[in-house]
């Protein structure tokens, strides 16, 4: 039997200010520090251990995960890091409010934009200056590679080549793997380790800075999943997810 | 033309209470923390970039690389972490005040042991809880691997195959790598760039958290090498490493 753990990074400056992140590389408020450090803590009390570490390119996530380790006293764990593992890219919205942006396009366009399952937002320019076609860390991939917006569909198709050519073929030699990433690129694995169809994925939160275990057996299918801690407050920070972009 | 940077780890809080530190995995002080940050800052002022890190496997030269790297806007670099750029093993003098020893043993005893190529101190028991040999992060090792104490030839010894097999090749390759380690891994790596002889090398101090840029040929012979920055500051800071452990 395997063990999964997933960790969506602790609040970040535009959680708190609303706004689309996608993949804008916004750091953590301190709340999202000190639920970094909680979520080390309670992985260190329940007796868990990592052999490898997972994280995306964006510092949200790593510095989340940074914290983890360091409460668990592995800084010195492998760490890789992967752009397919980052957020949603969330196109023309990125940088947005997201009460202004409902506001202005009305609550049943931004939460198609935001719940459907294949209605990307509108794109960005190439040459918008959000546009990510120019940051050093994605120069070594194929521009075409570097999206420009994406719906949750996009986002699963990019996210699981890594869990198909890396990731799973780590758990499965046994190595203990802990991912910090992102609402929806966690998205994209639960939906995929669960078998969840795509209208309901949509109507799946995943709370900041919670760890959320997957037991799986020889051939990577869930036997169970669970929160870690208090669960009361896993599914109040889930709903309080789905609340975000309402006017 | 490839360049190296190599980074001692700011001061650690055994480097402010005057200990022998070794492979004791102490943090930084918050003064070695200011020095990680103004390294990267420097760095960054200077256009420098990388493309592959190296350290330790020791939490003050991995917390120094990632407040480099913060600073450097590139916590999304990939961090490959050795045992085998660990700090000198200071055997039984690990955790005991440099001072006192001194005064215990003698300034010359312990010269002897902070400066001679070859005189190691003497070993931890096996037993010793200091010891590193239950340390889950050397589990791997043949337990031969896990020194009970070194002197500076036997940790020359243990760092220079992880040059040759692994660091000259990714410079070589072009990547641009920067290495945080530690004040005697960091030596022989110079050592050994450099051609220093063995009674040479052990006058030669490394100061916490200054770059120090190797510029190399094709074959990795050094063209050049210089602190970066306040050159005076640096030859300082040098000087007081070597006044540490007089009593």
């Amino acid at each position: 039997m395997h063990k999964l753990v997933l960790i969506r990074h602790g609040e970040s400056t535009w959680n708190l200010e609303n706004r689309f992140t996608g993949w804008t590389d916004v750091d953590l408020t301190p709340t999202g520090v000190e639920q970094a450090k909680a979520a080390g803590r309670l992985l260190k009390a329940e007796g868990y251990d990592f052999d490898l570490c997972y994280t995306s390119v964006l510092k949200r996530a790593t510095r989340t995960l940074w914290h983890c380790l360091d409460e668990m006293d592995r800084t010195w764990l492998p760490v890789a890091h992967s752009w397919r593992l980052n957020e949603r890219h969330y196109g023309g919205l990125q940088g947005l409010n997201k009460a202004e942006t409902a506001r202005k396009y009305g609550d049943a366009q931004v939460l198609a934009w935001r719940r459907s399952y294949d209605t990307p937002p509108p794109p960005l320019e190439p040459g918008d200056p959000r546009s990510e076609r120019g940051d050093v860390r994605y120069a070594k991939l194929d521009p075409a590679q570097v999206p420009l917006t994406e719906c949750l569909k996009d986002t699963v198709a990019r996210v699981l080549p890594f869990w198909n050519e890396s990731m799973s073929a780590a758990i499965k030699s046994g190595r203990r793997v802990v991912v910090a990433a992102h609402g929806n690129s966690i998205r994209a694995l639960v939906k995929y380790l669960d078998g969840i169809s795509d209208s309901d994925i949509v109507g799946l939160n995943i709370p900041n800075g919670i760890p959320l275990v997957y037991e799986l057996d020889e051939h990577l299918k869930p036997l169970r999943s669970y929160y870690l801690g208090d669960a009361e407050a896993a599914v109040r920070a889930a709903a309080a997810v789905a609340h975000q972009g309402k006017a």
